[in-house]
């Protein structure tokens, strides 16, 4: 094999010797459970204290504050319900615009229309596999308006009134350009950092930079509750609107049952929350874990012909959550091949989502060129990174 | 003390020799994990299948199906969500009404917001503590006009969807009342049976009943799974549908991530499933337990003055999920020093809900005369029911 001539067999035989031998069929990304999630929920079940009572929801939220450096953590039943409710603080409303990666798990862009907004598609750079914030600067130039502290669509005569960026498979976008663009165009920013628990930008983890952010738990995230998820954010008072709106919105009283204002169950269960605790104290562990894995690949695949392993941005320290396959220009046919030849040999590995602008419900939204995400579509092979590989 | 006086100090003395002696304090209602939890849990552990990966979510689902008789349940996140998605499928749109008990808890009508559509409150009856069927029907003759197959709301011009009645405490409301009233004036019926699992109805189970229904399993409810619900079906294209919609209407596919539809995350996790198979084990004996400590509190109240413990309406077998002090009509009066007193004395005690209507959201929806829901506001006290008591 050279260089020059793909080979999926080649690739076969390069992931089999990164991953561990004997194993009939290895995942995408399957929990670790090596700490004291046995301890704690084993606690929750003794006590009987699962539900909304017991003391982990608030060790978690505190601990999830102290890892990420954000003031505030509310953990919440998953990463969509964050994502519905951390828009929803920022002030979008129905029928205002909300910007959003082209690239990106259906997840982000379900949220914004719960909150009766609309997404408008954005491209993403191939740097980050996330947004563009040159790009997003140069379209805005030309579609936006602001009128008084608004910005508005040309076109559609809406408002814009939010940026949702999302650090692809934990590799984080360019925040500083990205921010530079909110503030001309008098946009929110809230970052979907679902995927991104222990990445940071220029030495400050994700999900921190946004006037609100997003965790996500589920069972297929770095760390995991079951399912859940969790919204950051540096303001106090937001902090507390998130966790009055994510409880029914009850004003505590002895017995009274009174609600404010219509409000949601997004509470996470305690005996999640428990397992949430023991995954987090082993975090460190597991983000080491995971850089060497990626640089095992990275170094396996380096003399590989029409492929290379995607590597952290410059700015960034990665998580590495998924790691990534990516196909040459030139390779790009050979995509389902390698996945198909993968799977049969029992290594499981996944093409990035479909571009969202292409699914039916999202086909009449509004979008820029988008032609980068075409792109990297075609080119994206995830592939096992599991912390115990 | 003789039954003419109202004398609290009479209550706390009855309830405490109802009680366990020596627990410092007694809540309302408490999980009671005694089977085969810890082992089902472990099992998730072990197996790393704690998210949407593993069976007990699937044999949850069946053995709920099973044993409310329903053809199909789909484990949900928790009670709010199965109420959200079982509106949405039977039809509620935006601007349309769906009448509600204007005695319930805040997440029945919550969910009808959820979906842009517009509560509107109806009184209940005494007798159930829920829905009055007979004054709904007097004042849709009233109110409503039929056209073609829909009803509209002669006031508001709004088409009238669905009916959602909500079995107070575990106490069926009268369903086939109920359900003549649907069939003419062309109404959906959804029920809200969070509170009614192990509760029937003429020997059929609640939840059984409606196109769409709904349990939770919030911690504390006769059954939990830390946080949890589910949506009961006799419509297998309905259940199919839930199913998919509930799990971000995904279409399977090897590796393909193709949404046909905007769709939800609301997938129950497998650890939280896991409980709940444990605790479904076990709800036939819980059930024995509630009714006897509901016939505990019958009896010892039956000489006390002022006051007598709610019984089960004469077509139905309830759960007794929460048992009721019925203060008397002249001895509503008492109400708050009976709470006061009890929860001094380290037995929680709490009110009904806020009628709905007086909550600040929902101050302007459509209402029918509610006096008995007024009545009964001011004279219910739920009781200590924990299945261990
Ligand atoms: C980018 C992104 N956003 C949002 C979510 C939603 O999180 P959850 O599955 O916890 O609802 C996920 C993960 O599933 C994700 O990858
Ligand atoms: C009548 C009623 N409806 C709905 C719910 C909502 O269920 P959950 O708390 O599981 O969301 C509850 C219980 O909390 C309830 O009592």
């Amino acid at each position: 094999m050279t260089k020059n001539n793909f080979d999926t067999s080649a690739i076969i035989d390069v992931l089999k010797k990164c991953l561990p031998a004997g194993k009939a069929s290895i995942g995408l990304h399957e929990p670790c459970f090596a700490g004291n999630e046995w301890k704690y929920v084993k606690e929750c079940l003794d006590t009987g204290w699962v539900s909304s009572v017991g003391k982990y929801v608030d060790q978690f939220e505190e601990k999830l504050a102290e890892y990420t450096g954000a003031k505030r953590a509310i953990a919440v039943v998953n990463g969509t319900a964050a994502l519905h409710i951390s828009l929803m603080l920022t002030g979008v409303e129905a029928d205002d615009e909300v910007l959003v990666p082209d690239l990106t798990f259906i997840a982000t862009v379900n949220a914004i229309t719960y909150c009766g907004a609309i997404p408008h598609f954005v491209d993403v750079e191939e740097r980050t596999m996330g947004l563009d914030p040159n790009k997003l600067a140069d379209y805005l130039l030309e579609i936006a308006e602001l009128r008084g502290t608004d910005c508005f669509n040309r076109h559609t005569g809406r408002r814009i009134k939010a940026v949702l960026p999302m650090h692809t498979f934990g590799h984080p976008v360019d925040l500083d350009a990205l921010i530079e663009v909110c503030q001309k165009f008098h946009l929110e920013l809230i970052e979907d950092a679902a995927e991104s628990l222990g990445s940071s930008y220029k030495g400050r983890h994700t999900g921190n930079w946004g006037k609100l952010s997003t965790l996500s738990f589920n069972g297929n995230k770095t760390i995991t509750t079951g399912g859940g998820g969790a919204i950051l954010t540096n303001d106090e008072e937001l902090g507390k609107m998130a966790k009055y709106i994510t409880t029914t919105a009850k004003v505590p009283h002895k017995w009274n049952f009174y609600h404010s204002q219509i409000g949601y169950n997004y509470r996470l269960p305690n005996i999640n929350a428990a397992l949430g605790c023991a995954q987090l104290e082993q975090l460190p562990d597991f983000l080491i874990r995971k850089r060497a894995l990626a640089k095992k690949y990275i170094d396996a695949f380096s003399s590989v012909a029409g492929i290379r392993v995607f590597e952290e941005p410059a700015f960034a320290q990665s998580n590495y959550w998924l790691n990534v396959l990516m196909l040459e220009d030139n390779c790009r046919k050979y995509r389902d091949d390698v996945l198909a030849a993968t799977n049969n040999n029992g290594i499981m590995t996944r093409p990035v989502w479909i571009l969202m602008h292409k699914l039916p419900m999202f086909s009449n939204c509004p979008k820029m060129d988008v032609h980068v995400a075409e792109d990297l579509e075609a080119r994206i092979i995830n592939i096992p990174s599991s912390v115990f590989l």
